[in-house]
């Protein structure tokens, strides 16, 4: 019997080595992400929307301390007043907090004071994991599985934001080197199609997914199809030259408004070089367009509008993960360090993870019993489930373990800063 | 068989004369709704969402004519190239209108010259329902009916813009005179139960239905409860009580971000006459509040976070259809010339239809299948399906046989200015 | 003796009756400009620098009954709280007011309200006029006389006004009828000298003027240079042609900035009709450019490059009132009924009063030693001294016997909608 | 005969070595006022008026490389169009450029790569100054010399600006290290009398000047009265204790809608601790008030606001020029390393120069027969002679010997974030 306690003891410790691990691997993965910026690059916020990389940088840092090493750990020595009202995103149970669009005013805590307190986090939740009893450990465990899935969001914003940053230097600095993807044209559309009837959808059992993923529930699908691979920018040139810009009756209302409004004449990042010459800016720098290559930084609007162009439809979100559920899910992602979509290689389904983004025709809300988490974790989801989209699968900007059938993106229809894209669909 | 032919020539005749005597029912109610108001009164507009009721006799007018008079009368005389630009409200396919929020600018043409007008476009009508040859007539009974049910809900909207014209005046004008109602306690709260299962909701069959409503569809439902009538203004008092309007908890994020941005802290019309006490400007002119009363002119994001504080939800549309589908659609609605909702009567579930418009959770999106009209009258319901939340049941503002069970209405979540209030629900 | 008091009497009682006769005459004034339009054309506002025809009426006489008739008639009955409310225009020690830009919300009081309330406060004044005793005459006689003179500045607001709301009207409504001008060749561009030296300029001695016409002071002047005549269309267009609104070298930095953010390629009210035609929008309707008649409706960003265009400059208000002092103050004004600038008829110094208002290059100021009036009628000048620049000479749109040499009218740079036109000067 | 010519070219580069030392000892105070920031501090734009220190120090070096190098040293090798594109401020003449509320979104070029240039620049115009031929010379040398001085007010920017971007971060961050002022009891109030007549001002005769200085010309004077020493601290607690930010009637129309827009109630910097205490920021960071210092960061309509208060006006610039004329321009400046004004030490005329700018009633405007520089320098003062207020005398920000009796600056009437205070003045 000593025997087995000592058995199990030992389980318990590789187990928390191996939490321990996947803590050091996520948090440094931040750290690879923001390797090539320089401190003052790292201090722009180059609109409301985005951040600077030192601001999120500084809140996934926040959250282990607030929500983790300020409650499980006694004599942990905090950062002060003035962090905690810094670097908060947006919890109202904790308190005020310095208002978002001015996060670009912050030159101070210098870079170099906000990574010292990410070592001093990361050495205090080290020991923490390491070091708690089973039963806090009990309560600990799923706020630092939390807190990972969270900061791997954030390494997509990271990339995101920075991206926009530099789009908006008349420099066009590259964030890194690839190449211009080989492929340059994609495989023939083709169409799965897929029985409906009465469908389950949603995460259940064991295996982390964020609260709004969840219930699992039931759902009545009619048959469908769906295209075999992304809408590429080939595909978008089209969709240019028909007059996709200029033909309101393409277009949803609001969508048609933003159009006029934003004079938007092509996916963001898109530089006219003289006629209808186009390049493209990316964290590589600006490139020429690969025709092969799936069309990215849409909005909602634009993705709607060339599937009415197109005679077809988007996805909803159902159909997607009812498609998507008994695929892996693998694809070309963040890992790969090379942060742009890249062409479909082979015909048949492909693409549904990775790349981009893929926006569903579904308004993100609540499913059938979903109930929010109580405190301040349970502002993480429930809170924006208005006037936003759903997008599924992942993109070049992901971490490839972040993502999962039942994952759901959301966004304004007008964002256009992610790496967002679109899949048709059509009625079977 | 020439008496079989007279026979079917004279059911014919009786069948024109009954949709001419519609015609000339509903286009009277448009007359006698702005009959109290001055030729001052009708050219004002108030804000950008509201239009002047001289512009809702108008543009009422300009349907017929564009999509009946002009197509199906050889010699027909129209109006003139500057009507048809004025009173366009958002047909991209008729080519440019005046703008939205310029309606309020035209002291010309003047409000006899838009009845002249309107008169003219009736004998026309008129003329033409009677006159036209079968085959003409099989397409244009249906651009009638629903030229006439668009013009209901036009004078739903002269009630709705009024109402925010004569709110925005110091004098606090009254467009009618109808006494405060007498009940003063509502009947207790119950909840009804719902069994789930398998479902079918949208219209099908015969009976006009705006393309919205279609096609029916299965969807599959859990079980869910409704309370037995409204929420009232007692109960939104206790909400505001117990700081409903100070709570960031309570609400969606935009939510909490219009309440600090508008100083909500109290529904639309509501005015506080020192400390606590409130007053309701209606049509009425300003009334004490009746705690009995249907609360009303709460955006989606009040409904929503009254729900939340109330430990309940709001319904889904589906729900909420599938409880009315059985019911009859009577209530309190337009037709008692009282134009402000009133208290429920009877224990039981009550006031599904009349009183006020109710918030479901639902987004307005296309039914499974969906697919708009072509051309122009395509642009009718499909292009807004963004950004808006559905409302069901019609109100105290709604012509008692404009409404449905399968009636989609749908505002922005932020909108305060419709006859808008709210039913809880709950999962059973 | 008993014969001199009579006299006396007797003298005075004809000074009351010219008074009675003048104010009758001038506020009758006001109806006739109203007269030839409806009542909802007096009910509408176009932007918030302009107000309702309406709104002028009733101010009009708000001033009339908040500064004499609640004053100094005992037993007068006055409008009450409402009245008061909503037609003050913008003196603080009054009280609250309704906002600026929605004077164009209150289709109540209704028209007839308004005239109804005219007439109620012209017998109360008229009666007043009448008896007063001596020496509360004293006191009344100049706000009387103040009254007056503010009635005629909104007289011109009201043509300026109504311009401005039927030129928003796409049916292009005429407020009269007058013809375009006969004379089609401007008289020669000459240039009048004028000596320098110690100059002394501002209202002193008897006759009304505005508290901002004092005191008279001496300024020294550089020998100076005017124009003989008035900018015309055909100058303007010559600055046009050759790139005047597109070479930034021309304008003030923030007149730069407003020719960028409101598109502006012409002066206000002129429609390009297809190529470099251009029509006119006039009080008359649209109507061809008259070359010879003097460009109106230009900014003094306008105005100043022009001058700078031209190689000359704008002349300042000590130069302009110098030259006109001793001209005799006659010229095209709004008693023709002809409400739009003509081209001058003979060589020679013309058009110094009447046509268009002249932008001169200083800034509105106080003169030396200037102090406004006490209490609220003292808010009549002095607190808008900032910002605005001073024009001199009236224009077809004011009333002959409201203008004098030493009057001030003042505009921020940006506007437009007043009859501004501009005269050049230079150094000598 | 040779001797002579020796000796000329010996005095020659003597001068020309007084010009490198001038041009290393004001382009190196450019980087000593960096010194104390980092790039991270150097890249932050708080608001559209300022821009980041950073670009200061680019701006400054472009106008060399612009106006100088590229136009007199032949092999010399410019920056490339982007520095160009991105560090001309508002020099149409010169092309496009970055959008002013921009400069904040550029990480790149970085500090250390704007410093490199800097130094190419300060070599190139070293050697340029040493060894240009005298013909060259004689164009090159006042160009130097208003570059320079442009340097200077750089300077001064790069204070006010820095301290803007503090005062908005939180943590409240010091730019340096520097004791609250000893005296806290001002010299009692006196007043100096000077006669009127015909003066003269403006600059005329050697030494540097700005365009906007000249002509010297002559203006009639009445007598008048200037206070002894600026406006305190406690003069100004005050003025907010007897209500001055919220009596309308003491301020200018305009002044009273920003009072209410921006919700001011002291001067800017001034932060409440609970009830009536207040706080500055600094650039030494929060400090107690000091009574017997200048106020400072108040706007025109404050000191316009505070001078009506005190039954009292603000100077016009003559006035200022008159008094200042004979006094010896020296006070507290930047020199002294201690950024914030100081009390007056003693009774008598004080405070002319140095401490704070101080604000005159003067709109900025032309003298008569000024006459911009042609080409792109031209665009130094003229086009902005439009919607500011003239300030004399320079603050404890700016550079003691760039400042003298005739300097004019200028903000619009709103603007707080220069040095900026007021002294009294009435007439005699």
């Amino acid at each position: 019997m000593a025997d087995a306690l000592e058995r199990q003891t030992c389980r318990e410790a590789q187990v928390r080595d191996v939490w321990r691990a996947r803590y050091a691997q996520v948090r440094s993965a931040s750290q690879a992400l923001a390797a090539p910026l320089s401190a003052e690059d790292q201090a722009i916020q180059s609109m409301p929307d985005a951040s600077p990389t030192k601001w999120h940088l500084a809140h996934t840092t926040w959250f282990f301390e607030t929500f983790i090493l300020k409650r499980f750990v006694g004599d942990y020595s905090p950062s002060g007043e003035a962090f905690h009202y810094l670097f908060n995103s947006y919890y109202e149970r904790e308190g005020p907090r310095h208002p978002r669009p001015k996060r670009g005013l912050l030159s101070r805590p210098s870079l170099d004071a906000v990574n010292a307190w990410r070592r001093h986090v990361d050495e205090a939740v080290d020991a923490l994991i390491g070091g708690a009893d089973e039963s806090a450990w009990a309560a600990i465990a799923p706020l630092v599985e939390l807190g990972l899935h969270h900061e791997q969001q954030h390494q997509e914003l990271i990339l995101m934001d920075i991206k926009h940053v530099f789009s908006e230097n008349p420099l066009a600095p590259s964030y890194g080197a690839f190449p211009p993807a080989m492929v340059r044209e994609a495989p023939p559309l083709e169409w799965t199609r897929f029985d409906g009837g009465l469908k389950e959808i949603g995460h259940a059992g064991a295996g982390f997914a964020f609260d709004n993923e969840g219930p699992r529930h039931k759902v009545w699908l009619e048959p469908f199809r769906l295209a075999s691979r992304l809408v590429t920018n080939a595909d978008y040139l089209d969709f240019m030259a028909d007059g996709g810009y200029s033909l309101a009756d393409l277009w949803l209302s609001d969508g048609w408004a933003s159009v006029l409004a934003e004079g938007w004449e092509a996916p963001l990042y898109w530089r006219r070089e003289g006629g209808n010459d186009w390049r493209i800016f990316t964290l590589a720098g600006l490139q020429p367009i690969n025709p092969a290559a799936p069309v990215c930084h849409v909005s909602y609007y634009e993705a709607d509008a060339f599937a009415r162009w197109a005679g077809k439809r988007l996805p909803t979100e159902v159909e997607w993960e009812v498609a998507a559920e008994s695929a892996p899910a693998s694809g070309h992602f963040a890992d790969s360090g090379y942060f742009h979509p890249k062409p479909a290689v082979s015909a048949g389904l492909a693409q549904l993870f990775g790349d981009v983004w893929e926006w569903t025709q579904s308004p993100y809300t609540a499913y059938p019993g979903y109930k929010p988490a109580s405190g301040a974790i349970g502002e993480y989801n429930g809170k924006f489930m208005c006037n936003q989209l759903v997008l599924r699968g992942g993109s070049a900007a992901t971490q490839a373990d972040h993502i999962r059938a039942t994952y759901r993106n959301f966004f304004p229809p007008a964002a256009r800063w992610a790496f967002s894209g679109l899949r048709l669909a059509d009625d079977a």
